[in-house]
């Protein structure tokens, strides 16, 4: 691609992100949530951004957007069998290639997080249209309706939803007004809840009808920008625990008890603190976060009896994680044993880590090494549909440096040319894996 | 005093004390806060037992409740020079030694805090009239009617009316029910709160007509529990620093954040944590407390980019209060900067120490070492009405073992015998300041 077509794609890109960065259920902050008003219009905006690139639009029950374009070479596609509304007995389309991200938001977020991942392949499929170049494999472009949790505080519902995962649980969630997820699909799909979900499952595509699935997204970390590079490959989102931790001692007068006499929950938490921080520097790419520690009935003047603070350990491999839990709960019980404190230790939440595929992966970082010199590999500590997408097809994620590796908010940013990297790599890709599969 | 004697006097006091303890504005729990029904009721019963032992009971337009017992050998008591509603031209009074504590409580308070030192010195000089003594000066007992702080969330409301130093501020506070203390005057005396006021100051005991306070208080801590000692001497009410540590650095996602890029804000505090521990550990009897820990928008996939605690800081001398948070300042200062984090300290509040007088304080060390064969001085860590007195009169206060150190709770609980003790060490000082003071 010439320097001037690919400037004149970024500025594209970049506009887009800022147009559809303007369609928010809130006046003067973007929030788009789960099937709300503001989803419908980035729908409609994107589904004709879609059309421009020549893909065929379709929204499915769940409000995820799709863009399909079919490879010329394998005949007219069987829209039936890829959960278009019409048309039986057409010979079977060529695999899928899919490329996609979610297009709602978190509240007051800034406009790259999810949006990027789906606007950016639509460019770089225009840009193959306008050089001619026809792949030998079906694209879609996926829109998810849902990732980020925030309406019914459950995540990738879209996504579950496209791959045919939503299930009778996931309907009777509710959001702040009592509204349940069955209720807000029935008002969008005007069909029965159950029923879509049957249909979706029946309509979800199979494994061998697809390539892979690839995520261009923002870091949302500081590795890329530390490093100097415009992108990274994902090797892995990451194995995660979380749980809470619970000191407990004596509470006491402030001014009464001398330092001796004194069994202090606090002093307990912030000694595992500062275990944990230690712990984890010494072990990269293991990460433990404590991010709230709280003392009931805290005051001033007393002594904490006692201090519970939440524990996030991440790592790209399950059993290196789950190690690290036992190491760290036990070094708590250590420093509880010692200060005279009691422990619990009550994990909240379990996620498995979900390795990239290694062949979608080697193919993209090849495609990084020819736009980009070299490439980075990173773990993602974050979630990201790719989760709930790689139990369906081999998964690839291009990530994307962002600014002081800021997001879910609204100074979050990535350069312009940063995007034209991405972009480059992402037709780099495409091209080099029509080199590798010709029909 | 028999021993037989001491356990039925014993026995009366906690009798006492368990039917004071029933007085509450709040049912199933004893809550009585500054004028409200329930003080009026507890002055009666306590005013009462004050007139049972001889005493000449009247309130003052605060709500403090006062006891005289005039010297037999001084004549006839001159009210208006004390305060007192009638009669002029009458000889002066001998010198008063005033004995007291207050009435009111915390929320669900236990029947010790401050009951104690207005009730004991009462069954006290029952015991000595009992026994034919007469004293050669006067006493009043008072129980005040404010020290905690709870309605108007500032303390000592009692002991500033009695001595004469309740100013117009003090007037405009306000409690829950946006009531406030000039109202609360208005209602509980019938009169004009300035001119309360100004009376008030114009009947405050005059130092040279006073001998002392005595305060008997339960010690809210653990030293003489863990010392084995039934009763102690404070030789100081600590000097007290208050104030308030905020670290900041960047907030961060927990997932994507590596351990060498975070600036997070907790573990630096956490770092101070400990630090303030092991500093006043090393430097007794300084004790530091951090109370309170607050990450704002904490969450326990972000890391905190910002976290501010409390901090509280008592030695019995000024000076090395001041030093020690000088010093601790300048130590998180030098924490925030090793782990690029910005810091700030403000203080909250400060109380200069307030030393006991040295010898009244060596007659009550003499008592108790008759009593108790062995005497310990105690630092008082906590505020109590004697600060306020201090600033009329010599102040000495004897403070009762509690358990577990436990007060502000339900569960606050002294024994009979260590309260058969202070009782012993209380009619053995009033004996001996009886040698002392010969009219």
């Amino acid at each position: 691609m010439a320097a001037r077509s690919l400037t004149s794609h970024s500025r594209l890109l970049v506009r887009r992100l800022d147009e559809l960065g303007r369609i928010s259920d809130e006046p003067g902050e973007l929030t788009r949530t789960f099937l709300s008003p503001a989803m419908e219009r980035a729908n409609h905006l994107v589904g004709g951004w879609m059309r421009e690139a020549g893909l065929v639009v379709r929204e499915d029950s769940v409000g995820n957007l799709i863009g399909r374009l079919e490879s010329s070479r394998a005949g007219s596609p069987d829209p039936a069998a890829l959960g278009g509304k019409g048309g039986v007995g057409r010979p079977r389309p060529a695999k899928t290639l899919l490329l996609g991200s979610h297009l709602d938001t978190v509240r007051n977020a800034g406009r790259f997080d999810g949006a990027l991942g789906v606007v950016l392949p639509i460019v770089a499929l225009a840009e193959l249209r306008r050089r001619g170049v026809v792949l030998p494999f079906a694209v879609e472009v996926l829109g998810f309706s849902e990732e980020e949790g925030v309406r019914f505080a459950s995540a990738y519902l879209g996504s579950k939803g496209y791959a045919g995962k939503m299930c009778a649980a996931d309907l009777k969630l509710r959001d702040a007004d009592r509204v349940s997820v069955g209720e807000a699909i029935r008002g969008w799909s005007r069909g029965a809840p159950a029923a879509v979900l049957r249909r979706n499952a029946a309509r979800a595509p199979r494994p061998q009808q697809l390539l892979g699935y690839l995520e261009v997204h923002i870091e949302q970390g500081p590795v890329l920008e530390d490093r100097k590079l415009a992108v990274g490959v994902v090797s892995a989102i990451a194995s995660q625990t979380r749980g809470r931790l619970t000191f407990r001692g004596q509470a006491g007068h402030a001014g009464t008890t001398p330092m001796s006499l004194r069994r202090d929950a606090l002093a307990g938490a912030a000694e595992f603190v500062l275990l944990a921080e230690a712990f984890a520097a010494a072990r990269s790419p293991l990460v433990a976060t404590v991010g709230t520690i709280n003392i009931p009935s805290g005051a001033a003047n007393v002594i904490p009896g006692e201090a519970a603070l939440s524990l996030d350990v991440r790592h790209p491999n399950d059993a290196a994680c789950n190690r690290a839990v036992a190491q760290l709960v036990a070094q708590a019980k250590r420093i509880a044993r010692r200060r005279r404190l009691a422990l619990t230790w009550q994990p909240t939440m379990t996620h498995r880590a979900t390795p990239c595929s290694r062949t979608l992966t080697a193919s993209l970082i090849r495609s990084v090494r020819a736009v980009q010199g070299r490439s980075l590999s990173l773990v993602s500590g974050a979630g990201h549909d790719g989760v709930v997408m790689a139990a369906l097809t081999p998964v690839a994620m291009l990530f994307v440096r962002c600014r002081d590796g800021l997001s879910h908010h609204p100074d979050e940013y990535a350069a312009p040319a940063d995007l034209g990297v991405a972009l480059q790599v992402v037709i780099d890709f495409l091209l080099r894996l029509a080199k590798d599969h010709p029909s």
